[in-house]
């Protein structure tokens, strides 16, 4: 890379910073908001790439931002992805400053300059820096290296229940040569890694349901089921003691990791204890037979997210309802362990109350995308140019990114995963932050990662050997 | 009964239904309310007494209002209790009409004439009513038959917490010769019924902590516990598969029912058919070899109340918890019973998750009292005036009644039961009401039994054969 290719970025964070402020403070929450907050954000990004015709598309959900920059003839094309929307705040008590008002801080603990809020990580930092890249480039060369389209969405955190239909009816307007993620996250602060896998998504809500009304406990109580009894012995029957999912056939098709993948990620360096700790828990907790970090790449999970029924009140409620997500590995469809979900909970409705489990729209099966993949390859060229003398970790992500199946199936493409998010950071909890640093890091390595795209051995679509 | 010892009551009841709703407006919460708020219900109920020289007490918690009539010496004494709080709303949504609007409405299934509102029947009616009988005594009469000293509390549906303490260090405001209770319910609404017993009450929070921060379903999912799972675990583990409690020592020094008590209870009309059927739930459910009724009215029972943790998105919820409440029956010793929930809780708790159970104050034993005790016998004779030709059936309460055995401790007078609350009437759940009728055959109840407890073969602390 010689100077004369190189972009100058701001000497200090103050105006990154400041921008960033103003995308977090729109609450965005894809699941609570209501529609004018969410434009308000679609148009808050489709303002950022003014430059590539910005559009807000109607799904039939919240509205998705395209554009695009199709100034060089010839080059190859590349689609960023990002979203736009946000997870709930969680409970607004145990955020140390408001989800919604970006708050620059020194952590204590590591000095690091950070800014805390909601979406600062995932994803409104690592959409912004990816653009603000491309800002760069047209302001200081006039041009981008590559063509360049955009698809930032609205409902990633609930599961992208319309992407699918919006891809599907509009090839033409997002068709590219490889899709770059501004979603994801690397794996750790202190090394830099790409992603060769994240995994698939099937939500499912439970609700059991009694009487029909809430009753006195002392009056009716010992005549009728409870339903958050029946709920906990459902609940209670997914796993065994050690972790492992135990409904008959979770895991049909499953492709078990071979020895080789396992042995890999046990040379990862991984310290359990580090682990555990940072978390506060007394113990890790999971299947046995595998480590830690095995489990947590390699293996499909069913969480409880949320109970809820009755209070803190002498009532026997009238309905008790669980949200439960799994966490799908390569070879499980998403349908067929809905319908094992299903027949084992109606094996397990205790008499007295009625059961019903609804799917969500939107499951999504696994991803994986080769390490040697050309664009993973020039990926780990680009990072090594801004980390040098670091290695390129190759990890996985345990969490789902729903678009990328999709763009394989209908746009041929494949997804790079290329995020400065760090899996550290809170995300989805009270606090998620960024670290600041990363802005200007990110930025560099989108720069260099397009110009190799665009040109060179690394070029897309170029043979290699 | 001569007709000239006979009160006059309104031809109508449109005065006592304007002044009922009054105090329904009022929304006296006990576990929510601001002080006050709780202090308007206080001042409201203490300005009905107004004969008594009322006064609203301190207790540490919410006021309690006490007030006395001593204006017939030599006569006996009685202590009217009741309360002034209510239960919290529940679901707003379920509300037909809202809470604190106390709304008249005709049932359309049973033609009745009924009142909605929090609190209408549990316990602002039955007080009301039996102060109103108070009030026509002196305004017609000129004096009450014998005296009267009333205590009405803020904190019943919280389990009474101030009460001992107040009552304790207040014998001599309270000395009475019986307790009346105007809380509590008749069995049925079609038949006049008193109770012998009422269950003890034990409520407990039971809190399961995982990390330290809500995590990422997918970043951490598969390698720390869950405490949703945990708790759910714990849950499912405090009842067999027919709902019969399996917590060790749960049942110990527990007074079983004798074969005559059972058959006693088995003679009595119930339904279970039409008691399903009006809860519309696919079965009834409970410890086995028992009839319903018995269960309802012999069994302990440990009842989850609600349970919160998490939300409806991919999260790792820090903190998971149970509100739980046990309803006790004769033998059976609170603070045992919370220490053998807690060895089971102890005993059950999965690795990877701390867990804290903290049983509330104000934990009250099992009470009873015999059907023939003099004041049950005048309150049968009372109710025979009022419901001629029907049998007074003797019922027990399955809700609790936490003052009754303090008032035993403390003044040595036993509580007699006498409220015109129904047990039908959706206490403690959404659309709670009161038959509009009963307000006049409870206030002819009270004014029939004051005058029997004054004097004739019932007069309290008469020689009865």
């Amino acid at each position: 890379m010689s100077e004369l290719q190189r972009l100058v970025f701001e000497p200090d964070d103050e105006r990154y910073l400041a921008e960033l402020g103003e995308y977090v403070a729109i609450p965005s929450v894809s699941r609570d908001a209501d529609r004018a907050t969410m434009q308000r954000a679609a148009e808050w990004i489709a303002a950022r790439i003014d430059f590539a015709d910005p559009q807000l598309v109607e799904t039939g959900g919240h509205p998705a931002v395209v554009g695009s920059w199709l100034g060089r003839p010839g080059a190859p094309t590349v689609l960023v992805y990002g979203h736009y929307d946000v997870q709930p705040t969680g409970d607004l008590a145990e955020w140390v400053t408001p989800p919604f008002e970006m708050t620059r801080h020194t952590d204590q603990a590591t000095g690091e300059d950070r800014v805390r809020g909601r979406g600062a990580t995932d994803d409104k930092g690592p959409t912004y820096l990816a653009v603000e890249t491309c800002r760069q480039f047209l302001a200081q060369e006039g041009s981008l290296p590559l063509n360049l389209r955009f698809l930032f969405e609205g409902e990633e955190e609930i599961g992208s229940p319309h992407l699918a239909s919006y891809v599907r009816a509009h090839p033409e307007t997002l068709a590219a040569d490889l899709v770059i993620s501004a979603d994801g996250a690397m794996w750790r602060p202190d090394e830099p890694s790409l992603s060769v896998a994240s995994k698939g998504l099937l939500a499912l809500d439970l609700e059991v349901t009694g009487a029909n009304r809430d009753l006195h406990s002392g009056r009716y109580g010992g005549t009728v089921a409870n339903p958050l009894h029946a709920l906990a012995a459902i609940v209670a029957s997914f796993h065994d003691a050690d972790g492992s999912v135990v409904v008959d056939g979770f895991r049909d098709g499953m492709v078990a990791p071979t020895e080789g993948e396992l042995a890999e990620i046990d040379a990862v360096r991984f310290d359990e204890e580090d682990y555990r700790a940072d978390l506060d828990v007394p113990a890790l907790v999971g299947e046995s037979g595998l480590s830690t970090l095995a489990r947590l790449w390699t293996q499909p999970t069913l969480e409880v997210n949320g109970i809820s029924g009755g209070g803190a009140y002498t009532v026997i409620p009238r309905v008790a309802a669980a949200h439960v997500t799994c966490r799908l590995v390569p070879g499980q469809d998403p349908a067929a362990v809905a319908a094992a979900i299903r027949r084992h909970v109606e094996a397990r409705t205790p008499p007295g109350v009625r059961v019903r489990l609804t799917p969500e729209d939107g499951a999504v099966p696994a991803y994986t995308i080769a390490a040697e993949h050309p664009a993973n390859r020039a990926a780990r060229a680009a990072l090594e140019v801004v980390y040098p003398g670091e290695e390129v970790l190759l990890a996985r992500i345990g969490g789902t990114l729903p678009a990328t199946t999709l763009f394989e199936d209908v746009l041929g493409a494949k997804t790079l995963f290329f995020s400065f998010a760090y899996a550290d950071e809170w995300h989805h909890a009270p606090n998620e932050f960024m670290r600041v640093r990363r802005l200007r890091e990110g930025m560099r390595a989108w720069e260099v990662l397009l110009r190799l795209l665009a040109d060179g051995e690394h070029r897309l679509g170029a043979a290699h050997e």
